[in-house]
């Protein structure tokens, strides 16, 4: 039985950032969050997806809205396990576990404060392998799960059960009831069973979070490059090596958008590279041309250390290495294209998985 | 017992435009619902409030939204009873009544549509014996009864359940969620049982609304002047005579906001008067001076036929009679005036009742 304790959410929240591809929120409020849980609670037991059974229910927690709000609005610390109890009223059931929706940033972090706190398991996957900015971009939309009913809860006690027709309805629902509790929901949505859940979530994805966090927090001292070492993990590759020399970033209908505009440097020298981002990285482009794409994952490290950085954290002079690293192969299905593909984010561009590139 | 047919129904529509004072939106095609449904389902049974046992539910139902949306965004029509029956559902009862939350336009009419398709009574009373624009704004807030559990629906299959910690939160969360619905839902709110109900409810507002109708209906025929009739059954006062010559008319945030201006004629020659509505009318001037503002009842009529004009039907060059109204006592304690005064609504008028003025 593996149990998550301190150090081990530690070594998660940091892989979870690189899988945040940029974005996914930093998960640093959301870790301290769960180690004060595990502290009191104790720790929490990971349960492979194999392991759940077939017809027993799995409630997926999380945060919805503006990671940067926790900040200033600090949870009361219940909302999410209301969210996740009053579901199973709804549902008439008690639920096995919980487990995460995206495993990509502080949503790591958040399904840990539910395990360790009404002490359940935590499953060892989630529905995206990265982070994605809306309720309907997760790998169980592909298998016809429906988000709802889905409960948003808040710290000022409100409560909101959801019932939509579609994942595309529960998205904007959820997302102006999110606004309107000030840009920060605890939520619980997506429940299902152990069966459908063996096909719609993507395994292991906990698992590995903490693989890339224990490389890259014992590289150093093992004198091992970690950006060779995470590339190799992951099957990836390290797309250049640059200075960042330009930053548009905005803050548009909820979302951060912009660009970022790398020169390149060493191997590199001479290249101009950009990535467009909205809150997750999105595109990289290479002297003009799209060169790697959503659904695959995009994630900006330093160039040192191999530690990731945010969009949120982008800025002028850094050196960084882009590393690209493929998707889950669910999203590389003609659906999974069209649900979180760069068309779908206004651009008009033919997904091209990484490794077929150049 | 009474019966609501056909004809009732016609009338009922009629007076409670009079008691919208000006807003609430205009009853017809909430009227041809509620005739459509008693034609299939026979007449609806009027429970006088007394009547309610006192461990009974009721639970009123309602339109949320703008009115004109309803033209060209026909309900399914069993929107209404969904949410009634969800929220049922919620309660774990089986009502025994519905109610009008709002008696005054629309909301006299939609839980026709429940109590004759349900074969339900309807309870003779509403929560404000006139229109009000939020949803905070009904006696049962001065009594401490909470809005919610409360359910909205739409006709796209969106069912929302709200619990919130009173009842302007729920105003804030079920307006977001309506503007989303495409500015109209249909809602389940304010479940109270008939001893409460009994206290925090205005009796007999269906009755009165049947009773102008009727007055309005007949008048001609009669011969009697109707809005001597009118004043004389509300115990109210013909504030003025005349002309519209202005009127500046905005949407603004979801509200039909503006003033109309009035030139006095006959033995008002030479006053001026004007009337600043949001939705419904909220002030009367006269020559400057505020004379009669919420929560006493300020309608438009006709001057000939006595016919209810609302916000929406001004227009200049129109030949205007504009009445006053007392408002039901519980809107005259500090609460009520607290709640929907002139203060509420951004004026800085202290409220002085109808009959007090002059």
């Amino acid at each position: 039985m593996i149990l998550l304790d301190h150090d081990a959410l530690e070594e998660i929240a940091l892989g979870a950032t690189v899988l945040g591809t940029g974005g996914g929120g930093d998960p640093t409020l959301g870790k301290l969050m769960a180690q004060q849980a595990v502290a009191k609670h104790g720790p929490v037991q990971l349960l492979s997806l194999d392991d759940v059974p077939d017809d027993e229910w799995i409630i997926p927690t999380a945060m919805m809205g503006a990671p940067t709000v926790l900040v200033e609005k600090i949870p009361g610390g219940t909302e999410v396990l209301e969210a996740y109890r009053m579901l199973e009223q709804r549902l008439q059931c008690r639920a096995a576990a919980t487990v995460s929706g995206e495993a990509g940033g502080l949503n790591s972090m958040i399904p840990m404060v539910v395990a360790a706190t009404l002490n359940i398991p935590l499953v060892d996957a989630d529905g995206m392998g990265r982070a994605f900015p809306e309720v309907q971009m997760v790998t169980p939309t592909l298998h016809g799960v429906s988000a709802t009913p889905m409960v948003l809860a808040d710290e000022k006690g409100n409560r909101v059960l959801l019932e939509t027709p579609d994942n595309f309805w529960t998205e904007r629902l959820a997302r102006t009831v999110t606004i309107q509790m000030g840009c920060s929901a605890y939520i619980a949505l997506y429940a299902m069973q152990g069966v459908m859940a063996k096909k719609a979530l993507i395994p292991g994805t906990i698992s590995l979070a903490r693989a890339i966090g224990q490389l890259l927090l014992t590289s150093r001292s093992q004198k091992r490059d970690p950006l060779t070492a995470l590339t190799t993990l992951l099957r990836g590759r390290r797309l250049c090596d640059g200075k960042i020399t330009d930053l548009r970033r905005r803050v548009d209908r909820g979302f951060t958008r912009g660009e970022v505009d790398i020169v390149g440097t060493g191997a590199n020298a001479g290249a101009s590279y950009m990535i467009s981002f909205q809150n997750e990285n999105l595109v990289f482009w290479h002297d003009g041309q799209a060169e790697v794409t959503v659904p695959d994952l995009i994630t900006v490290v330093d160039e040192q250390t191999g530690l990731p950085i945010t969009t949120e954290a982008l800025k002028y002079g850094l050196r960084v290495a882009v590393l690209g690293f493929p998707c889950h192969p669910q999203w590389r299905t003609p659906a999974g294209v069209q649900l979180v593909g760069p068309r779908y984010f206004g651009y008009e561009i033919d997904y091209v998985p990484l490794e077929d590139v150049r």
